[in-house]
């Protein structure tokens, strides 16, 4: 175990609550403990036991709260260290008092993240499966926590260093057959070898890449935007859908944000409405910046709904949305069905092509249901089920899969080119080093303080 | 133990955080986590040990969360029944599925404070102390905690025992005289005892009514009202108490509330500034309701911040806030220091009398901390600071005390007229039942039910 200090920090989120959790971790974390603890000796207790007692303030010897400790003891912690939680009333000052009890006692106040920044240095879990753990944390759909799940648990590490151990060996077995040639035409054989396995290795890139969008999905939520002329419902399709729906978060304590979102879960599917305050002030988003631009910026969505009114004529505006979404995921919802039809049906069904057209009357809350059965056949059309498959949901990780493939691409055209084996293996070196940043062997130092800065407090 | 149901809750609060705990409580609490749990068999650990595993959801086999188990076998525990918390990663989702697996395997989910109520029901604390629990995570400042802390510690449970016992033991004592009396003027001796019992008794809960008031504070906060003409800087002043000072808690998590409260920290005191919405948005209670309204609203408050503005002479309406606050609590602040005097100083003082007041310029930062002096001042100018003072923060505690002195004082009087001892003893009992209410002892199921109710979820 490394020598460190001893971090503290408030473990469960803010709020009134039953139960609040100061975490401590590291080799003062038992003797602070028990210095402040009045119940049994916490030096002489086994590890992974709860003891009952109540936290006392040294300097003014009061009674600051009755609680519940928990010991546990170096290796087998979430951080390796030694670990104590000390289980307070929940609500704000119980758990900020015995926090500042534990300070005065020489603890120091943990960074975002750093009692899993902890358990990654002192090798418990990689880079990939930190991540992981906070992915678990924001999680918003069931979907979201399984793929964050099987990440926690290893099964995207375990892959990637097959991969690199695969470029690896073939890097030194191809050396080896150079050094110690066996047979004429080694040259031609290692070629051969470096060919067969960068296509693999390649192969099973472009396979975690091929699902990485629905990954992201998962993640995240589907990117949804609501666009249509000014009073065609949009606010009022917005609100339904949210109404309807359990609203995921509103709002995420501790950050403020100028985008507003909106998750709700519609039959399974997690839909981040984006930017929903914008929605309900520009009105119209075609209008103020054109067709281009916002092309640009609905192209950052990956669902579009797109508003019509049924009692009024096609306009302009509205066939400049169409082209706007033309090649983009959308469903058409003709709104307003309680109103004479002035809405040429077949025109718009002409503009949507394959696309959905649901009718709906918001007021009188008709089409909501087939709106959102719609949805979740656009969500689970692809491989999105599947339970079984690695989700590469991390951005972060994605970029750095595409970068080795690159850099394997690179490989296969230089043997293509016949050019030297140390050349190829540059390319192929790169790879190695690309995938080790997933996984953290080769990331810097800078990056995992980077990372680790992103979690929240107390993990 | 009694024979009960198995439930369980979330028990930190809502919102994204490293830990959440599921809890529960009952005679199947252990087996249902058992079935649930991959790791060691939870029926044949120790009580109070803490065990690495998943939890497994057992109708899809999936995997819903990587947890720490913590059993704790009855009687030691906070209910005094089987307890299972099962750690599992912060955020809304591992949580809500965890706890969706523990309902599915025959918990029931928990009322609120269901888990404290088993505590009283089964006889680990009395009434006042499971009302000091959920004091305790209400608690808004430092000395909110420690009156409650004190509260649930048994401190005024067991004055109010020892009250009791006192009343008890005379009422029985004067019945043994009567039966089997030893000497002729048994029934003189009689009524001088229950004199003297009835007066000690009394004086003691006077002594608590005393001070319940300060309690009341401590537990609640100073409730302040900001009032003054239009234009004067009452939002100012109300912004400049918010943020000079740490705001304790701007919402409650759960709750919606029709009145806005935003609670300060000023110099140790727990002030909470009362509708401060309405005071933004009415600008002038008195001109609209009128001086007597006014003044039943204001006599609500524990402080009135009465603002006057340096730049204007002193008006009828002025002179009417003066009229509204007499008698009671507050501090007059002459803002706008800045601009030019045409407010008669002089004249201000006169209708002030003993009252501070203080020269602000708010929009300079001037005289922001004289204010806050002079609220501190009249906050610890009581006995508020000293510790050892038994608080009766409660107002149905505060209520019964009333109660239960009205009943003594019932009882003397009909001492002093001579009545007969039976008479004298029903008010005796009464005293005796009101007291008994207070730590739940003659408190019927209505009520306990009333009040448990208002506890949060989980505790």
């Amino acid at each position: 175990m490394m020598e460190t200090d001893t971090i503290t920090a408030i473990s469960t989120p803010i709020g009134e609550g039953a139960i609040a959790i100061v975490r401590l971790s590291g080799p003062e974390a038992i003797s602070i403990a028990a210095t402040i603890f009045t119940g049994k000796n916490l030096h002489e207790v086994e590890s992974h036991t709860i003891h009952y007692g109540k936290i006392i303030d040294p300097e003014s010897e009061e009674v600051a709260d009755e609680v519940m400790v928990s010991v546990m003891r170096a290796p087998k912690t979430f951080t390796r260290e030694d670990v104590v939680e000390i289980n307070c009333h929940g609500g704000m000052v119980a758990v900020n008092r015995v926090l500042q009890i534990v300070l005065d006692q020489g603890a120091r106040i943990a960074e975002p993240g750093e009692f899993t920044k902890r358990a990654f240095l002192n090798g418990r879990i990689d880079l990939s499966q930190a991540e992981a753990v906070m992915d678990l944390i924001r999680a918003k759909t069931d979907k979201a926590m399984n793929v964050a799940l099987k990440q926690m648990d290893g099964r995207l590490s375990s892959l990637i260093q097959r991969l690199r151990q695969d470029l690896l060996e073939t890097v030194a077995h191809v050396e080896v057959n150079i050094d110690y040639p066996e047979y004429d035409d080694v040259e031609e054989m290692s070629h051969e070898m470096m060919r067969k396995k960068t296509k693999e290795v390649h192969e099973e890139i472009q396979k975690l890449l091929s699902v990485a969008k629905q990954g992201k999905i998962l993640r995240e939520g589907l990117a949804t935007a609501i666009i249509g002329r000014p009073n065609v419902g949009k606010s009022s399709l917005m609100n339904t859908l949210v109404q309807e729906n359990k609203a995921i978060v509103t709002d995420i304590p501790g950050t403020t944000r100028d985008i507003i979102e909106e998750y709700v879960n519609v039959k399974g599917v997690p839909l981040r409405l984006v930017d929903t305050a914008g929605i309900r002030e520009t009105e119209d988003i075609v209008e103020k910046i054109g067709v281009e631009r916002s092309r640009k910026v609905l192209k950052e969505s990956d669902l579009i709904l797109l508003v019509l009114n049924y009692n009024e004529p096609l306009s302009d505006e509205d066939r400049n949305l169409f082209e706007a979404v033309k090649g983009l995921e959308y469903i058409v919802i003709v709104n307003k069905t309680d109103l004479e039809q002035k809405l040429n049906m077949d025109e718009v069904r002409e503009l949507a092509g394959e696309k959905p057209v649901i009718a709906t009357s918001l007021v009188r809350e008709e089409g909501v249901e087939q709106l959102e059965e719609a949805i979740r056949n656009i969500f689970f059309a692809g491989e999105i089920e599947s339970g079984d498959l690695t989700y590469v949901s991390n951005v972060r990780h994605i970029q750095l899969l595409k970068k080795a493939a690159k850099a394997l691409e690179d490989a296969m055209e230089a043997i293509e080119l016949g050019m030297p084996l140390d050349v190829i293996q540059i390319d192929v070196t790169r790879t190695w080093e690309f995938l080790g940043e997933i996984i953290g062997d080769t990331a810097s130092d800078a990056l995992i303080d980077q990372l680790f800065s992103q979690f929240c407090l107390g993990k």
